[in-house]
């Protein structure tokens, strides 16, 4: 139960701000949890996959601090974020006769995570909640920025409420137990904040790679906790994602093509992001923005964490239509998030020859010829 | 067309801030809608009844400011403020392509904009809505304070959102078309507000009840302005309902205690408020706030309104046993919204023996006995 290597994010966002605590053996440390009111209860919301590894341990160190704990279970997989798990969820939590007072614990993966934030965002118009990631992706991602929400037949995230959490428990341990995919998955990520944000981050991931994909705590400590700094200090400047926050879609245009195409869970979200970059990036050169040297650096980056660099191929037309129906397409106009030099990202839109170009290199009959 | 008798109230919430439009021939007239963005869309909300009389009277409206409306219809009454509703509603948003600029209007009473505002409050993680509140209850309550969401199998209200309308548009004339024991049930609330806020108020209301209950346009304006006034200032001193907005529930605990005790629909929630507001004033007088004389003058207004002021038998324990359940209660003991003066509320513990006297006197065996 030692906590070690730990780092605190300040999310800063006025009267809904909170802190991520990243580190070593969090988890079933009681002091983690000291914040809470003592004699209040909680709802530990999670699937069974984590939730039998994980949910006694976080529900012992919570009764050590005072809160009983009630465990609401879901099932796993993006197939379930539904109006009817979050009704499940609004179930247990009134059978767990949980009040204003009441804390939900969302334990699990991004899933997890927008589920039960949602539910704490309606409940009682509004109950608080804690997200404790078990996924890479969810501990530099979805646990910073306040989305919640739950899928419509019509569209991913469809139905659901900005709702901060009130603090982010990211214990780096329980990615010892996180598939090698997921886990790789999750890396793509972490190299897109250093491609948009912090090239001297890019570089120590670009050195790190090999300690991160073994596990190393220390390097997985400062990796989560460096994503989180960037992603928070995009959120706080836009937090209802209005404008500057757009940039955390870098590689997204092109990655929710290669998902959509291919039908959802075919490909992992965060092999989608790693390919979807390494070709944002060669747009980015072909657009005249950064050297061929530098987009060869974050292709090279993508390819050491074991992501995949060539996209499926669906044909150039069906790229193209696919692009179109992008949430930050204009009137049928493509706009992607480019590079404008190393740890610097903006908006732009795109011509249909130029991107056409771009997925005849990733896509293309032939495979993939990306410069490398 | 033409307006006559118009009033605004701004409801000062920051960022949230919105305009309440009070006045005669509102509904029809463009110039309501002028603020919405030419080419925008529109989805109404509203049920079968007050949609066969008004929306298209509002969709007609829309079109001439440029707005496209789409209708989309709810069955009418609160047991279908439920997740089936929610669902119905948001696949009309969908199949309307609705989108993050689309405005929704809520056409109807308070059911529909609970619905309806939950509805905006969820889609996309939130869109504008306009309430256009039909009922008298609905325009000087549900309207003001953000309030949304549906209810669940244990609780009214226990799943919602606080989400503040872009507008609300509060046209008298559709209060001609009202069921006369709505109109009287909607009285209740605006006597509430004189009893609780302001005194001069109240002695306006003693006077003009019976204007009110011939549906006279400039009394039924003011009557709807000054609640509105009043109760935008409570919320706008207290949005999220931390503290001093719970003086609004004067009367309400022993008005649950009759609509949960008799079954709800029973009696109407305005009713059921009349008379608890009677019972309230009552206690006041027992617990030496307020003066006999003060007290009649209340249960005077609630008579000549037409409201009961007399409570069902369910015998003293049954009451203490469901006032105990109101979300006011704390650790078991009976808090009340008291009377402290003309125009003064707090809220109280009461002991149990006091609580039951004025049970005794207006639900007692014999019948009414309330110092009239």
């Amino acid at each position: 139960m030692n906590t070690r290597a730990t780092a605190v994010v300040d999310v800063g966002l006025g009267e809904r701000s909170y802190s991520i605590l990243v580190g070593s053996g969090l988890l079933g440390a009681p002091s983690s949890y000291r914040r809470l009111a003592h004699g209040t209860s909680a709802v530990i919301v999670t699937n069974d996959t984590v939730g039998t590894l994980y949910a006694h341990t976080l529900a012992a160190a919570l009764e050590q601090v005072g809160v009983r704990a009630e465990i609401v279970l879901v099932a796993d997989g993006e197939a379930f974020k539904t109006w009817e798990t979050l009704q499940t969820i609004v179930d247990g939590l009134v059978a767990s006769r949980a009040d204003r007072s009441s804390t939900v614990f969302a334990l699990g993966g991004g899933v997890v995570g927008d589920l039960a934030g949602f539910a704490a965002a309606c409940y009682m118009r509004g109950v608080a909640y804690v997200q404790v990631p078990t996924t890479l992706l969810a501990q530099v991602d979805s646990s910073v920025g306040g989305k919640t929400g739950i899928n419509h037949p019509s569209g991913k995230n469809l139905i659901g409420a900005f709702h901060q959490p009130s603090a982010v428990i990211a214990d780096v341990d329980v990615l010892a137990t996180l598939p090698r995919r997921e886990l790789v998955a999750g890396l793509a990520e972490v190299i897109k904040y250093g491609a948009i944000a912090d090239d001297a981050f890019l570089a120590w991931i670009e050195t790190s790679l090999p300690a991160l994909l073994a596990g190393d705590q220390a390097a997985l400590v400062h990796a989560v906790t460096r994503s989180c700094q960037i992603k928070a200090a995009v959120v706080a400047a836009d937090e209802r994602e209005s404008g500057p926050r757009a940039v955390l879609n870098f590689g997204h245009t092109f990655a929710h093509a290669i998902e959509t195409g291919t039908g959802h869970g075919t490909w992992l979200h965060g092999e989608a992001v790693g390919c979807g970059m390494a070709m944002a990036a060669d747009l980015s050169v072909r657009l005249g923005l950064i050297e061929p040297a530098h987009a060869s650096r974050i292709t090279a980056a993508i390819a050491a964490a074991g992501l995949p660099l060539y996209a499926p191929a669906l044909g150039v037309p069906r790229y193209l239509e696919l692009m179109r129906m992008d949430k930050k397409a204009i009137a049928g106009a493509l706009r992607f998030v480019v590079l404008e030099g190393p740890g610097r990202a903006a908006i732009r839109t795109v011509d249909e020859a130029t991107a056409a170009a771009t997925i005849e290199a990733f896509a293309g009959e032939r495979g993939p010829d990306a410069a490398l």
